[in-house]
């Protein structure tokens, strides 16, 4: 039997760094995908996208980093038009933060699944979590049902699957796994306006913050 | 009741065009996207895509043009990479044919999914068609209602629905609903490979060509 090839989407945050991690211990074939969106923090996200691609030495031709245009074009999120201030994090809200960029997660495992089509990988790794979220519709459990369901259609035969291997942990549970898995948690960035010092207030500081304290255990990056 | 909000697919061929017309007949609310992938014929549609909204007088606000760099980045099919040929028709080949883009319609529908929850629509009308195709698998009537199962989980309360005129339809019988609804046939252009005179073979002449036949009527655009 054939050893799995997986696109693993990259963001450069926590969860993605984590989620490579995992998939490399599985063994399987490794190729990083990093989508910018007009994203405020895109260029810090980038660079570690390359930093944690760099620390298990994915070659160049395994790394590909596309650009989604039409996000930026169509706004309606606070990560991307910069008229809107990104909220102070306020875990349970209810109502969708401002960050939710509308139907982002299909334009990202559209590529991924468009890329795994024409280099035949077999497997698609994304980050996303259920559990500790921002609540945003596509990190349900449904969502990722309903992906699949997607690309057993859309590509018969290709035998495309979708795995989220922190949908049911923890921020805390996640930290727990990068270290068992010596991910380089010290290379990711997840602060959603800040890209010298992370900001330690957005939705996305807090959950991450959120995991370091429940591990007990100090967060590497710096804050201001 | 309000009046349906549709955002409709134009690609610039008669099928986007004769689902513009019908759309239009609803009397739904028009929004127009036009979506580049960095295929050969990308400027010949996009000037089809804006003589058929002037045709609707859809007002510049109401159009969105969008590119997906990353299809072109990927490749994988002849429409995009150059050094590809693309092939006569051969329209019960049974392969896949090398013009098939990789997961291309779930990137337009994600576009248009996106662009329908920031203004708020609630209709999605893309001219897909299955009867008369070249096989493709994201114009067969298991994905649109896969399709449809993911926007019910990504878009919950947006009551954002995919909508599909034409897809049992023939393409004889295309050319007659877009003559009944006096759809501008003769601003549309479906050839794969050329821009000022149609080539007459590619699968996309071949199955335009068929509807006219069927219709007994001949097709307003030039041919070589």
């Amino acid at each position: 039997m054939s050893v799995p090839e997986a696109i693993v989407l990259v963001s450069g945050g926590l969860d993605s760094c984590v989620s490579l991690a995992w998939a490399h211990r599985q063994g399987w074939g490794i190729r990083t995908l990093h989508v910018s969106y007009g994203q405020r923090t895109e260029k810090r996200e980038e660079q570690a996208f390359h930093e944690i691609a760099d620390h298990y030495e994915v070659p160049a031709e395994r790394r590909l980093r596309i650009s989604i245009e039409c996000l930026r074009l169509i706004g309606g999120s606070s990560l991307i038009d910069r008229s809107m201030p990104v909220e102070a994090a306020e875990l349970d809200r209810g109502a969708l933060p401002t960050t939710y960029v509308p139907f982002r997660n299909t334009h990202l495992l559209a590529a991924a699944a468009s890329w795994a089509e024409v280099c035949r990988a077999d497997r698609i790794v994304i980050g996303a979590v259920y559990e500790d979220s921002s609540g945003y519709p596509d990190c349900r459990p449904a969502y990722y049902e309903a992906f699949q369901a997607l690309l057993d259609v859309a590509a018969p035969g290709a035998n495309l699957q979708v795995v989220t291997p922190l949908l049911h942990r923890t921020k805390g549970q996640i930290v727990r796994l990068g270290r068992s898995l010596d991910a380089p948690l010290d290379r990711t960035w997840s602060c959603y306006q800040a890209t010298e010092r992370a900001c330690g207030v957005c939705d996305s500081c807090a959950l991450r913050l959120k995991g370091f304290r429940e591990e007990g255990i100090p967060d590497p990056i710096p804050y201001s």
